[in-house]
């Protein structure tokens, strides 16, 4: 089983690990500190030693940060989280603060008079302390990179990680790795840009073909990497996790040290050097500057290219989700089977686990399952544990949002479903997120639109009805890489501009909090439309999730005859691809929720 | 009649008038001159004195511009009129060139190795020049602002309009201009500007609740005026335009003084001074700076303001559209019992010219209207001669997009309709137009979202057949001003958010060049939506439009249940605003229109 029902919460060792953090403080002439929950490597998962946020002030969630002052300790955290850190910290020694609504900078200027305030270069972009700083300016509060203090007085702080890396084969991955670093370098050379500096753990697997298992869910590998304009690589990262046959996949061109080598490396470049200044640490460009090498701010040079999907990795993404949607298949009949109260959130957690474990190819699951019952639905982004787990009740809807990790690809998908009848309402809020999902799943778009200028056919159908949902309607997936990537999206932040090959998903939601919670995804490809109409070059999505969507839920009368044929179109196809992959009364429910509307 | 159908085209005369710029150019030691069709307030119509690009090359199109060098003239149009050039300009001696995809300042480059290139700098704002001068940095070829060349050979070329100036009531206006010039001054006064430019003619008009009558189809005064930061307005325009009356009006704290003395004003100005570096003349900043006073590039202070309409401004507009309305549904009446073929588009322009004249309130066409039968529906900006006037021919399809100016507001209005049967690919094609314009009228959405967000609804029915239209979905509509006014639009280009009380059009299209084409327009003014659902604050439109759309084009099984819903109770609204201002025939025809589908 990869996912656990702990709760990590601890709030009662927050105050004491507080106070000994304020001592240590002092005993530096620090005001005050940045605890964020970010690694150097800037991912949503991070490992054990990284999670200081966590230890420090008990609050679990995948986004905030804390600021200890001397008499004040605000944690920081996003909508999803306003209820969670409540029941996590210990409300007498920390003070949650709405985030981003709140700003760390603004905070600062309104909590502390003067002083310097510390913060681990390593852990903060350059924009991220550029925008502190500018928040502090005519202020006698100043901002100082320091080591860290948490690391200081955390006796136990476990190891770095030590996951054994492996090879991602090139079958799988469409390209070699000297392919992809001779392209980057020409890149670079044209930019005049002697170098590049990667930080992101998932542009180091893509770029080198390799995967890793240094943080849960993504099968990453954590280090940092230099990309010469030649071509070669010179990789940091702890040599222990890298076998002989991984060393001779990376060959020659690509040498290996220890992490401890990664900063006299930096500090031997030759400039202009290209940082990411969103991604990579301060300390990255504070060092190269300090030494007189010139930086050029500039994106990742991976980001791009690992967005845009080779036709093997497509292919493979196919592949995995014809094999995820069996095991899906396989769970909602078998969830349809039980009798209602006879069920928790966990057990079917468990069980959903197990049929995608039964394929015998489960690498990881991709993300903790969301499965929330009832209310618990409209918590976007919960997670069950032991002392929230529910029981499924008749009359309610079941949000379950899950993920796999094979060899060969990435999914991510989202049923909501029935459990007896629950009510009109539900259905009618079901419709216009299934209506909103048609919608994404049907475009097409002139080439040069951005995920931005989709985002509002997934929403006019909420709209009109003076309904909405907070969260962007999709986000980037990876290829047996992370399932939230960049930089494409669709969300109403994104300008970046659709390209074939990227993958997302399509996930319109609507949550009434207290009462239910509905969210349906698909994984969707852009690919150049097929000639149509005036034969305008236009781009389109292809789905790859086959999956029915809960018939019982939709109100067909308010499709209109598009929505509905495709519909029909999507359930037939779902019957023709994975009905050949289930049998007995798997089978017959397959077919039963696959028939026409 | 307001409209006329001469062609003013006469490619005769171009190469005479060329040859003799050339000379003066040469005359002058300059390279070349630009000829742009902008006069120095920048608006979409100009008075006969500022109709220089057509003089010189014989081109009448809305835009453009032409370059002449020694040995190339480079007429500059965009894709409305890349026809029409062709039949305007004398191809032996004029060069087209597409524009916006050809750029000024790369075709000089890339047409001229050396020289000066002259232009008139009170005929091209700050940003067009700049824009041109960044292309030609590092060449040998240079701008130089001069004395305008073309004025210099063109012998009779018109005196300045003096259009009598009239005010126009507080009443209509919804404010007093003492007020706007008050409210204005205190935002001057909070950026520490000490006054604002104004060089465009509705911001004058709407600022000081005046109308004129210096070029066609708006009613607008041609002037300049530098408001202070005390609130008072000094006004340069001829004065022999104002009567007693409008200087009774304007008051002690608007003074009057001619064009002549504008110049002198500016350059006794104490700064900073706000400029608008995309609407005021380049002399305008060129002239402070040469002075040492501190110019600020800011928005037109007006132009925001006057796109947010008052209460009275919208009631104004409602009532206007009624009496369109009513004016527009004879018209449709009396097209429908013509028989085709004896009806030539010249003649259903003078009918449609009729209808609203005998209203006893038109004040002017907003524009010259659009009547385009069958291919010429195809073409966007299609105004009739006498030269391409045709006769409607039974089964095709007919485009009208007309407009008019009330005292009390301007209508803009297109409706499409079929002459016989225009077949079931124009019934197919109109039904996704009416579907887009349709999800426009419906959509709620959540403050703070631009036209740019909502553009792709529009788009949506025809992009998933391959179709699209190669124009905004809505432009910004004045308050008895221009018909065309920003900043608001809907529209891929738009940032500005909308907000309640800005009117725009809504007119999604489709067009098949040298078949048919298709638009249909209704205007729409911006609103709080009303609570609904979960009571989020959105905005939402208010239609202002009453006219029926032609059921025997729509193909009533593709439209959704909430489409035709829609439809229905707007055609029951048409006629329960409509229906009481016509009758006999009339009504009985409308009474059938307005029938549910």
């Amino acid at each position: 089983m990869f996912q656990t029902f702990e709760s990590h919460a601890s709030p009662e060792q927050g105050p004491g690990r507080l106070a000994a953090l304020r001592a240590e403080l002092a005993r530096r002439g620090l005001a005050g500190f940045l605890v964020p929950r970010a690694d150097a490597h800037q991912g949503e998962y991070v490992a054990a030693r990284d999670e200081r946020l966590q230890w420090l002030t008990g609050f679990t969630g995948s986004a905030g940060f804390c600021i200890v002052l001397p008499d004040l300790a605000g944690v920081f955290i996003d909508g999803r989280y306003r209820t969670q850190v409540k029941a996590q910290v210990d409300l007498g020694h920390f003070t949650p603060v709405p985030w981003p609504e709140v700003k760390a900078g603004d905070w600062l200027r309104d909590h502390l008079a003067t002083g310097v305030v510390g913060f681990d270069p390593w852990l903060h972009t350059a924009d991220e302390i550029a925008r502190i700083r500018a928040a502090l300016e005519g202020t006698a509060v100043t901002l100082a990179a320091v080591e860290n203090v948490v690391d200081a007085i955390w006796p136990d702080q476990p190891a770095p990680p030590a996951g054994r890396v492996f090879v991602h084969p090139d079958s799988l991955a469409g390209d070699s790795h000297a392919a992809k670093r001779s392209r980057l370098a020409a890149e670079l050379r044209a930019a005049g840009e002697r170098a590049a500096v990667l930080t992101l753990p998932d542009s180091l697997c893509w770029l080198l073909n390799i995967r890793g298992a240094d943080v849960p869910r993504n099968p990453v590998v954590h280090g940092f990497a230099i990309l010469a304009d030649d071509g070669t690589v010179a990789l940091f990262s702890d040599p222990a996790k890298f076998d002989d046959a991984v060393r001779a996949h990376l060959g020659p061109e690509v040498t290996l040290a220890g992490p401890e080598a990664f900063l006299p490396a930096l500090l031997a470049l030759i400039g202009p050097v290209r940082v990411d200044k969103t991604t990579a640490p301060l300390a990255v460009s504070e060092e190269l500057r300090g030494r007189g090498i010139e930086v050029r701010w500039g994106d990742d040079p991976c980001r791009l290219p690992k967005a845009k999907k080779t036709a093997a990795e497509i292919a493979g993404m196919r592949a995995a989700h014809l094999r995820d949607g069996a095991a899906v298949v396989e769970f909602l009949c078998w969830l349809d089977r039980e009798a209602p109260g006879t069920l928790t959130e966990t057990q079917v957690v468990r069980a959903l686990e197990g049929f995608r474990r039964a394929t015998n190819a489960l690498h990881d699951i991709s993300f903790d399952t969301i499965c929330g019952s009832g209310p618990n639905g409209a918590i976007m982004h919960y997670r069950v544990t032991d002392q929230t787990d529910r029981a499924l009740q008749t009359d309610e809807l079941l949000l379950v949002d899950s993920g796999a990790q094979f060899a060969d690809g990435t999914t991510d998908i989202t049923r909501t479903v029935a459990l007896g009848d629950p009510g009109a309402e539900a259905r009618e809020c079901f419709t216009r997120v299934l209506r909103g999902m048609i919608a994404i799943s049907r475009a097409r778009w002139p080439v040069g639109l951005s995920g931005r200028d989709l985002d509002p056919l997934a929403r006019y159908p909420l709209w009109v009805t003076g309904r909405d949902f907070d969260h962007g309607t999709g986000h980037g997936v990876g290829a047996f890489l992370s399932v939230h990537e960049g930089p494409q999206r669709i969300s109403r932040l994104s300008e970046v501009p659709l390209e074939p090959g990227m993958i997302l998903s399509n996930e319109p939601g609507y949550y009434r909090e207290g009462a239910f919670g509905i969210r349906l995804e698909n994984l969707i490809v852009v690919q150049e439309a097929a000639p149509l109409g005036d034969n305008r070059r236009q781009l389109s999505f292809e789905t790859l999730t086959f999956v029915p969507f809960d018939r019982r839920l939709i109100l067909v009368e308010q499709l209109s005859a598009e929505e509905r044929s495709w519909l029909d179109d999507y359930h037939a196809e779902v019957l023709a691809t994975i009905g050949p992959r289930v049998s007995g009364a798997v089978a017959d429910w397959l077919t039963a929720a696959c028939a026409p509307l």
